[in-house]
């Protein structure tokens, strides 16, 4: 880690794969190490980007239409970056994101089928955006996945997506892993949480130095 | 006007050009005329729109940059286009707008000084996007349209903007209506509503023959 651009760590994965409980454990551990992480996700990250997230997540506004969500979140992260992520990288803060970019290409692209021109060529406009130093993707299998979102309360809008959904976005986080081996980690997300932990701790360990 | 299309009307205009008032008054006109006609505005128009103008308009969330507007304005614009313009000339309704896509190339182009070529870009991106078959351009000199708007109440972010913003907005208007006079109808806004409003009608009579 260079301690004057800081370093950027994205998680990403399907619903119920655990990303979120993971990252705020790794928000915790850095903050024991002595380290200031700035905890963010997407789409949200701002007051301006929470109320696109809860556009973006209302079941009542369903089905939105692939452009739709693409700009929406395309709005979002422009003004997360700008006013959130570059600043605290800036200052030489650890970021931790709750979804990103990957996340896009695996639920549009994937999911949706949107091909990857028309998401690459959204991306440029809106950018050209900064990529994560590493980027963290918990891998579980989506009915797993699923079964365990399904235990945390009512369903959002995109989780009420079918199976074959996920199965989609699952498959194009698997091609973006496969085509960034540097920078994206595949961590075992079927394990219980503490067996998740200690996989992530130790690519963490490897990894950053704080 | 062909009852089996619509036919699709925009408002255009700087704030106090009054044509809100005037479209109002056209959309009585029209029912009283045995019409049926669909009365709709931008940023809005559909219940995720109306959300999106909200975070549009909100003074709190700013300053949003170019490029933050224009996501959420084509999100907004896709999802009227969809759900509200298309179906309503599909049912051989006649649609009034207030603002559409000049106002973006006004305000974003204009106003904020956005390259013509990144604007097209977006527009591509998103659509292609359908044209309106007629405009009305209510033209009227910036200083005199923020006086009107200003009795109106409380400013929204964009009626916050300074007055240069306004003068340049004018001239993009100005610069669509000279390269599309056929589409374009430039109606002086100087005088009172009643003066503008027969201005109008002697438009409508002449171009719309319901």
């Amino acid at each position: 880690m260079n301690a004057t651009t800081g370093l950027f760590l994205s998680f990403e994965g399907i619903e119920g794969a655990g990303k979120s409980t993971q990252m705020a454990r790794l928000g915790e551990w850095l903050r024991r190490s002595g380290q200031d992480p700035l905890l963010t996700r997407e789409p949200g990250g701002t007051a301006f980007g929470e109320r696109i997230r809860d556009i973006f997540l209302d079941p009542v506004l369903a089905p939105l239409d692939a452009s739709e969500e693409l700009l929406l979140v395309y709005a979002a992260r422009v003004r997360h970056l700008r006013q959130v992520i570059e600043p605290a990288l800036q200052a030489g803060r650890i970021v931790l994101c709750d979804r990103y970019e990957d996340s896009t290409y695996a639920y549009q692209g994937g999911g949706r089928q949107v091909p990857l021109s028309r998401l690459d060529a959204l991306s440029i406009w809106a950018g050209p955006l900064r990529q994560p130093d590493l980027t963290f993707w918990f891998d579980v299998d989506p009915a797993q996945g699923l079964a365990r979102a399904g235990r945390r309360g009512p369903r959002d809008r995109l989780e009420q997506e079918a199976l074959t959904f996920f199965e989609r976005a699952r498959q194009a986080f698997a091609q973006r892993w496969e085509a960034e081996p540097e920078r994206i980690v595949r961590i075992d997300a079927t394990l219980d949480e503490e067996g998740v932990w200690l996989e992530l701790l130790r690519h963490v360990e490897a990894r950053v130095n704080p």
